[in-house]
């Protein structure tokens, strides 16, 4: 007779996540292509963000945007009309993009002869941030409307992103947002993460990230 | 030999979740509690409400709240000041509460002799949408700065639940956001939404749905 078996299926799946990632990363980098992974909770500004990053950056990089939902193609609508190539993954539902569906994305995209790809995750600020995707660079975005206690409630996606944008600055005194309690609380997380304050709508941040964004791609095309 | 064997986690999971909603309905029908299930974004204002009701409702109904955080305890001090009975339930980073985590956490809370109890869900646009936990009423907040778009992107939490509040009203002029268009969106994914425009920030609104919902605890226990 066989002993029960027990699948520890958590840990399965994020183990398989992590295999496919790596193959990911591997894909991309011998394409010289360089994924940026964009979190935050639903209306943090992700859309607005890549559009003002799209403006920025599109002269220099040959850029595709990756928009997932769990259902709707609206944002991939307004990106593709800031002159991008874009394309909409739909999850079904599901929470978060993992990183087979982020194959599935980038094989139905054609990835070859992009510099940059920005992969839109769902407005979540909890599940995203438990799958790696292959990314070169996680960005998360926490909004000012939304606290500046939010590292507190979710630090997971605080402590696995490399980038964090404190967005809609231009509303921090009707919310009573203290910019620098956030980003204390971001970096008693995670001591490396870089903060940029931003307003995705009037532009305010834009250029010194795009900057930085572009120095980043640059280097890591370089080492390729 | 055998066949391959095809285990639909997902599904069966759902469905031992709905059986587990339907023994904790059983449960507190049989003491008259009403639970009512409080979902949104982080940020969309959930503690902040629940502030607002139970200042309007303490004095009639004994009230109990139950915070679900993935980690903090912020919620649960808050609301603990605020005079009632509360409880933080704490998910080890899982996105939403399900119905044998709301069991658990309604036994440890000892719900005898509670007229209503609050739970208050992960911050969470998505997940909680998909997990019955057996509660009387389904109560989501539409935060302004989310955009007046979210029910076309996260069309579930529109579908299933039964009240709607459009969360920090004061703030629709800066975002932008039309009321009437959101709140159309949603009719159009449940026709039977209740909707409630309020700030629980001024109060503005709160009036209206406190004694909305204390007619339908009064109406709930009655039946019971």
């Amino acid at each position: 007779m066989d002993p029960v078996r027990i699948v520890e299926v958590k840990e399965a799946v994020l183990a398989d996540n992590d295999t496919a990632a790596g193959n990911n990363r591997k894909k991309l980098s011998g394409q010289r292509t360089v994924l940026i992974n964009l979190m935050g909770s639903p209306g943090a500004g992700k859309t607005s963000t890549l559009l003002q990053l799209i403006r920025r950056l599109k002269d220099e990089f040959r850029i595709g945007v990756m928009e997932a939902d769990v259902d709707s193609d609206v944002d991939a609508r307004t990106v593709a009309a800031a002159g991008v190539r874009a394309i909409q993954l739909h999850t079904a539902g599901l929470c978060h993009m993992d990183a087979d569906m982020t194959r599935r994305g980038l094989e139905a995209f054609g990835t070859e002869g992009l510099d940059l790809i920005f992969l839109e995750n769902i407005g979540n600020l909890v599940c995203p941030a438990e799958f790696e995707v292959g990314a070169d660079l996680r960005m998360m975005i926490l909004s000012v409307p939304e606290g500046d206690d939010k590292p507190l409630k979710y630090p997971l996606m605080f402590t696995v992103s490399d980038v964090m944008l404190i967005n809609k600055i231009d509303t921090a005194p009707i919310f009573d947002f203290d910019i620098e309690a956030a980003s204390e609380r971001a970096r008693a997380l995670n001591p490396d993460i870089r903060i940029f304050p931003v307003s995705a709508e009037s532009g305010e941040g834009f250029d010194a990230l795009a900057a930085w964004l572009a120095g980043f791609v640059r280097e890591r095309r370089g080492e390729r």
